[in-house]
């Protein structure tokens, strides 16, 4: 028995992000039913190279598989401009929790965008109105590219409006989704409008001021404290989902007004794990704006790598070593 | 730029002890000087499976270099007789901390060994008599392997008395190492009675009951509640140095005497890290028997992992990936 090296390449090429929608919700499942261990995400802070590195590990339980790993991850902002690194780096360890045994090492840069675009689409599902057709894109670098080829999967997408400040940005997600998808250039509150809206930018005021009627909002971009996409009206009148109570409140999309009193547990319907378990509703016939704060948690990660290892070993994927020395 | 894997082959072939024994100490004096980071051990804990996994992520930053890594490993203890694998198999990420790059992922099964037997090496270096010639070895299993080989690094050890209850660790200890050094076989009380003692057997009732007039002694077995292998007299007579008073008082050598108020602070002369960095004495001309009571930080494993990448580059080890996808 050997553990398999999945290079960036190898856990995209075999794949199925359907798959790893339906793990991510299985995912959020099995947290709402109390079926996960995932302890708190471990810091080693580098102010000296204005970087630091997470720990997640996690272990997730469902009817139908369990899986266990650790992600280690940095952000190291300056590494775009100085070292042509990306900011965001990501190795993850999957092990089988029956043994321990190391059944693959993967990359897990391309994997956090994957699982990240999942949530999405988990959203999505149960909370966007059944026939939503258009999505709207606010930023549209490479976690819109994953947002589209998600959420594609969940509603039967035609037509993508696209904002973005960068030309250059622009014109790569046209010449990568143009044929596929009728890709319109659009300003923030022409993408707004569209059925389905997902941000993901890092800004600190809301540039998104209003929504349409029934539109659902994926808020990907806030992840740290002081981060804030859309207008505190817009959060207050949604039906407001969250991925996590106690990572939300503090560098979720709602941080900002949350800490300013301006929403509390009363405007917050619930997590999208008690939606997936039914516990709670989604969307109903009744709503109009529904929101999903993301802050991105470890079981994500774990059920991604599951599909990732699964579709991998099907799919003759990766190079396999003698990595602890049984053989 | 590629990410170097190194299987449990790999981390062995090139890796000179010597260098681990230097990174070790150098990481116990960072420790004692505040120049590392160390978060709390994470645990996932699998009861139905009668086993747990624990992430270890830790930064180190001495003199002469920094180094960040996160060592995943599990305990399961069923392994050995229900699957033919190890009760405890670990990986490590191991990351450029100024650009958060995974350099290397390698196996650190035996790099957990490596480390325990560099931690008792720098012990020895520190409490032995500059003139030790015996090694005494409670339990010959793998980490007794590990002790010999480390600890002949910082003593001339010509001598070395096995005892161990099965005759095959026995045998198998002799054939290893019965050229290279005078192994004789003995008790108990004829290992404990040597220059230096090694104790590594998983025993909750101490079976060390006297140890020679100014031996020093490497208490490395215990690592859970109510582990125990030395007798309580002996622990309040020596000189008693510890890797970290958290993790000894809970689980180390003195955690039973401990809770049963046996030992306290007053026993204690203090951590191994204040000797390295010369805040405390090691062995002076006064002192009799001296014990190190060892639990294992994450900073070994980072620093035992700095000095196998560095060896492994150099002797142009493991095979090299394009795990990001830079290229």
């Amino acid at each position: 028995m050997g553990t398999v090296i999945l290079d960036a390449d190898a856990v995209t090429e075999s794949t199925q992000i359907t798959e790893v929608i339906d793990a991510v919700e299985g995912a959020f499942g099995a947290y709402a039913r109390g079926d996960v261990q995932m302890p708190a995400k471990s810091y080693v802070d580098l102010p000296q190279y204005n970087g630091d590195f997470r720990s997640m590990p996690a272990y997730i339980e469902t009817d139908d598989w369990d899986a266990a790993a650790v992600k280690w991850v940095n952000v190291h902002p300056d590494n775009p401009d100085e070292e042509g690194l990306p900011t965001v780096m990501g190795t993850l360890i999957y092990s089988d929790p029956e043994t321990g045994f190391p059944l693959a090492v993967m990359d897990a840069t391309d994997l956090t965008r994957l699982r990240t675009g999942a949530a999405a689409a988990v959203a999505t599902r149960h909370l966007a109105r059944e026939d939503a057709a258009s999505l709207g894109l606010v930023g549209a670098g490479v976690q819109a590219h994953s947002q589209l080829e998600a959420i594609s999967r969940a509603r039967d997408i035609e037509t993508v409006v696209i904002s973005d400040l960068d030309d250059e940005v622009r014109a790569a997600f046209i010449e990568e989704y143009g044929d596929e998808f009728d890709v319109q250039e659009g300003d923030v509150a022409e993408a707004a409008a569209c059925d389905v809206v997902s941000t993901t930018t890092p800004v600190r005021d809301p540039i998104v001021e209003a929504v349409g009627d029934e539109t659902h909002v994926n808020a990907m971009g806030a992840d740290a404290e002081g981060k804030h996409e859309i207008a505190d009206e817009v959060l207050q009148e949604a039906k407001l989902v969250i991925d996590d109570h106690e990572q939300c409140t503090h560098s979720g999309e709602i941080n900002v007004p949350w800490s300013e009193g301006v929403l509390d547990d009363d405007d917050i319907h619930g997590e999208i794990g008690d939606v997936v378990a039914g516990k709670i509703d989604g969307r109903t016939a009744d709503d109009g704006v529904t929101v999903f704060d993301s802050t991105g948690l470890a079981i994500q990660d774990v059920a991604a790598a599951h599909v990732v290892y699964h579709d991998a070993v099907a799919g003759d994927a990766g190079a396999e070593f003698d990595m602890v020395g049984q053989e």
